[in-house]
């Protein structure tokens, strides 16, 4: 099945369902062998681990270049987090030429000004107008080539301090110019904001949420509440940092890696996600005989 | 002081020095954070990370923007895997010039073919021409405009399964091309390769070793032998790959993050790793008081 | 109807076909306009447009954000003149499946050596292995999604100086892995080796030929021979080139444009080849009718 | 002498200077054999010739890509026209940045909203808040590493239709916040605004325009009006583009390049372009004898 078609049942999935972050090809791919359905291609993941911040620092093309090999090395859906879709509704009609091309299954775009700040960063951001939000939807929408691409607006209303009436004025507004799904984003450390936005949401039209700061609200309140997806949005990124950093730290007071061994993956477990067997099978098929011994098959 | 001066001092420290490996932006800063004076740009955890082979999957190009990024993000000087240099001393030269602009302090290049495979896969790896590697350097050394950018030479004779006397002669033969330093790679589980080499390399030129299968000999033993410099050279790579592989199982079983948190950095570390902060100041001293109102600054 | 079915359709025509370099969007967008079914997107041209020299000192992905730009820019196919691969067989799988992403309809890829020379610049250049390189048609061919993806393999038996009977044993061979069509090049002053060449080719498999040093044979002695297709495969860059040159030196002795504005597009033709009138019709369609104002439309 | 020195020297040349846009490596190339002593990366025909539209479709990285080709291509220095700066001050500051790296002398930013439109479509367009694009300024000199680097602030106020009292406040306000020079546009047919503009200018701040709709003005004019540099600011692309449209026509209708061969440069001309005989000397000087006979050398 497509991914796009992947992603689109997903959505409308009766059942509760669940995106992991990832932010390379290899974290995508161990997402995808974890057993999930979907990846969340974050925006925040990504610009942390090129080492760059969460505020378009990293060129769209150089966000697209991640998301490629993501798709490349997975055979599961991905839903880029697409920040503000990186300009207005013409560069974001570009944009999503080139999530199709890369076989990227959909995208999430923000009801923010560019260049973004994170979410969890400062207060009050600056919100567009949500008229001109509904503008670059329908752009979108008009624009992809594969019926099932599908293109999920983000209301950043309630991280704006915006009222309850205004999210769902928005959510409605972005639905109609053909949003596929709404993600509605809260910062706060409980789902108050999402809950109650779920009791008012009336209108067969999936609802995503990213539960962050709230993580520990049960996820069957989730389920019952009538959400349709749940994204992880950044804890493969910030499981890998903590490793990254004990490894770094212990491996510079030992100056030994023995103590780290025990806790890297074998050689053989990176050689396995690289698929370097699948190489070596078609060096037998595709190199003469000769090379083949020069290459030590 | 520059990075490359800083790694040619490396080079030549006394002390027996080490470089951990990093594949992003923020590997390489959380290397430079546990202390380490300089850092590996492995060609492996690059290509694995990114979600391909170490075949030379990736072009140059790709490869050479991970490593802008990785410099753009440290103090420390880089070390970079050029692997063979990505085809002829030509294209060497290029190489050498866009490192320089990118201040990436040094590289290194191995005596194999492009393209290359990952030296613990198979055996009897055809070798380079050791006349033509050793134009290589000398190309890689006329082209360097920074008189302190560092080529480091890559002898993979002992990978190849061939003697310690064509290992010493290729070494010789690349330090008189002009190499500031010889690499000197081995795959067996013990030191025994290395130390005989040691044994034998009499002039003064820093010899870099990579104890990825003999990490079990002490360090003290490379010290004794006379060993520069100690590269870890896939560990960040390998320890974040763990800890993905257990987030991402362990929140697909539970639903949940929660047992995961504890494990994961927190949100304001990713913010501190990636200098929110200084964003934050200079917003103030950039926006006008209007504007700041808006970010919630 | 797909490009790549239009490429194949080309190269099966009764017709004798025709096609035009290109090395950017722009040119590409020229020779589509001026009626040509097909593009050679040059690796000549491309590599001078960008300044560097015909010996892969560009990146195969720097080579492959150029011809995404001409797809992007065009609806008739584009042949890339993909040199020899840009490595073995593997690299030549990869390369195939991101050109099939970027609606590339063909590739052909040459029996030398990377780093590739330009065909016309020294002698006796170094031929691959034919062996080898059927191994590298084969994969290509095995790796292609899009049945009517076409793989021409060019024959440089000629330009190395070899025999009759050797280019037609290679063509011959590379057929048999699967070749969509031969490509046989020649530098003479005229067409001997290719016409010899033509009265020996007794299958159905199309010919393609590269008039440069030959073109004052008459095109009619090409058709008559049974040659498919016909590329002339430089000519927009090299046009350009003296245009370039004359209205630099005038602009510079005169240190005025007025002598060189009739000789040069009017910004209006600019315009209309970038399509502005979409996108002024799209900024109508999808911004708010106050933003419009703002933007003067 | 530093190209941002050689930038430097030409704003504050006695003499009135002028820059010669290009778009491409070899367009680079071109205008600094033709004596010029700078060129202008121009946005429009960078754009143009990417095919794509002068509304910032290109990503950021995509128009560094170029103008990096364009800087190793040339020893003259290059002034990119980098719009609006592609963001905020932030973007602003990563720019000045990556151009210091690839060695270009010197940006142009102005005072228009991302993504921009180019000057000479439609009416009104909106502009930047001037205290927001001070700021611009301010981050991009305390940015710079090179105390040369020079920053030219372009002021659109005429293009806007908004008053000389305007332009000139902007003017001031720009030079005081660090612009190094200021180019002060206008789309009129004749100088009138231009040279209005400079009666009224009385700083010692380099005044920079674009002559493209009022070319016709003899440029004594601008030369007694104390202009600082003259930018021709697409005229190699327009006259490219011509001359690719004939020879694409001429071709298409004879079937032939017979008649198009003496307009287009021969394949040596472009071969010295690229320094074809560069690389044959270092093929002597790096590659060993058994080799060179292979590449014919």
């Amino acid at each position: 099945m497509k991914k796009t078609t992947q992603f689109k049942h997903l959505l409308h999935s009766p059942r509760l369902e669940f995106l992991l972050e990832a932010h390379s090809g290899l974290s995508a791919r161990i997402v995808e062998e974890a057993g999930f359905s979907g990846i969340w291609g974050s925006g925040l993941s990504i610009s942390a681990a090129l080492g760059v911040r969460d505020s378009n620092e990293a060129s769209w093309t150089q966000v697209l270049e991640v998301v490629e090999f993501m798709s490349d090395a997975t055979g599961i859906p991905i839903l880029l987090d697409a920040d503000t879709g990186y300009g207005n509704f013409n560069n974001v009609r570009r944009l999503v030429r080139k999530l199709e091309q890369r076989d990227v299954a959909a995208m999430c775009i923000e009801d923010k000004l560019f260049p973004k700040s994170n979410s969890f960063i400062g207060e009050r951001q600056p919100l567009a107008d949500p008229d001109e939000f509904a503008g670059k939807i329908k752009a979108a929408k008009d624009t992809q080539r594969d019926s099932d691409f599908c293109v999920v607006a983000r209301v950043e209303g309630f991280i704006a301090g915006r009222s309850l009436q205004e999210a769902l004025q928005r959510a409605h507004l972005y639905r109609e110019a053909g949003a596929d799904a709404i993600l509605v984003h809260s910062k706060r450390p409980d789902a108050d904001e999402i809950l109650s936005f779920m009791q008012h949401w009336d209108v067969p039209c999936p609802i995503v949420i990213v539960p962050t700061t709230y993580s520990g609200t049960p996820t069957a309140c989730f389920r019952q509440a009538g959400v349709s997806t749940v994204i992880w949005a950044n804890h493969l990124m910030r499981s890998s940092l903590v490793a990254m950093q004990r490894a770094a730290s212990r491996i510079y007071q030992e100056e030994s890696v023995v103590q780290t061994e025990p806790h890297a993956a074998p050689l053989e477990e990176v050689f396995r996600l690289q698929d370097a067997a699948e190489l070596r099978a078609a060096e037998k098929a595709y190199l003469p005989e000769k090379r083949l011994e020069t290459v030590g098959a």
